[in-house]
């Protein structure tokens, strides 16, 4: 979903903007879910306007038809386009 | 589906335009039906142009061949392209 | 599919344009056909440049392998990207 | 497929654009294939730059696991990112 | 696959751009294969710059799962969006 | 994935770009893997910035549920949307 | 996931941009997974903004229903539309 306009501010209301909220994990741990059947943990090193990530220490949990395998990886860079849900903070499936 | 001229305004009918609607909810509960298998429910802390959203306290609820499965999860960024149904002050699937 | 140009008119012909047709449908009750299993009946309070749409009095038609599901739902916000069929005045899936 | 140069024009060989096509079947009869299951034939009333459709007297015939369904709706809207093929004239799939 | 640069030109060897080739189709047949199940032999009309086609005295070959069916068509509009392979000259996967 | 800036010049380091590797191929043997059950080789005669791609003396390789099936073809566009990998000089899956 | 506007830097914290990551593999070893069931490791030569990459030496893995499939390719093009993870200095999905 996209809009031309810019969103209308919540009049008195104080809002977070979802970019705000990934900048202020730079350097923390975050749980990012794909649109596949992969989620990752790691640190937050980086992002850029398309929310392309890198992360290090890196935890990967792949969902296959014999149950959950778990992968320690490196620095790894996530395609944003395949991003669905971002968790700040988050430990992952097993948490 | 997408148009490149802005909408022709409804003659004497007052409208509600779709951001305006989400901006309403800032701070209270929405209800969020993603195009996969999960839904959310949170509190609205905002968004973006890309209706990017950003929700607090939000509860999980993923389909799975086993069942509906139910996760609590705190600050959570969901990515808007994969946003199909915003339901304002909407208590989820199992309301 | 999509067209730099502007259509050519037909000559003569009137025509309707897309946009007008929903235009004319605000405050009167429409018909969503989502590109998923889902199908909603409300009435239409708004739309934006992306038919984003907005409804109210809505009743969601869900397609399970296990039959129908009729849900009442308040105010909805459709992401425009998934609506695949629009009818103005349709009663849903089961009139 | 997209090309950003406008086609070279066939040297002394005259060619339909496929808008002047669409646009000649304003007032006529048209059989619309989606990319999903679902066929269209109606009268086209209208079309935009993004070949969003307007028919009207429409029978959708949908292909489903137990055969084909066939229903009459009145004016429709057909989100033009679906459609697959236009055929001017056509009856639809029992013709 | 895209780039935002030209390509460059490859030094001393000749080159065809692909809508050169489209171009020298016109009034002659051609083969479309879509990325869906069906595939088109008609003679070329016209085309635009998303490569959207204008086929005449077509024939469609869909394939299902009971086989191979063969259908008579008019003029057809094919959406560019929807192209996988073309091939002019073409006589269709039965020759 | 896409980025808005240029790539960073590796300081020192010389690098390929992706499309100086394509046009190095002009007039010799390429291998082209679809996002499909497809895969072509044949000889590049030009490509586009959409990476649309001209190839003659196509050998096209597809797999069915039956096993993997050979066809010859003459020359034959192929949408770069749909392509997945190139492998200069490559002779296909039997090589 | 995008944003039109450019992210905020992270007061006082150091990040690294996804493309400085991809830049300082040109010349050394990395992994790609596709979205698809491919797998690459490779010594990356080039990208360019649409990460769009060039790899040599390649070791492509691929995953079929009658398990993994290891195939030795020279130079290769990957779409950058069709990646989805990228681990510098990975060895792949056998280490």
């Amino acid at each position: 979903m996209s809009s031309a306009a810019a969103p209308p501010t919540g009049g008195g209301v104080s809002s977070i903007l979802p970019l705000e909220l990934i900048d202020r994990c730079i350097g923390s741990s975050i749980w990012v879910v794909m649109k596949t059947n992969r989620e990752f943990v790691g640190t937050l090193l980086g992002f850029d306007d398309y929310v392309n990530m890198v992360l290090d220490d890196v935890t990967e949990f792949e969902t296959t038809p014999e149950g959950r395998k778990k992968t320690k990886l490196g620095q790894t860079l996530l395609n944003g386009n395949n991003i669905c849900i971002l968790i700040p903070g988050g430990e992952g499936p097993e948490a």
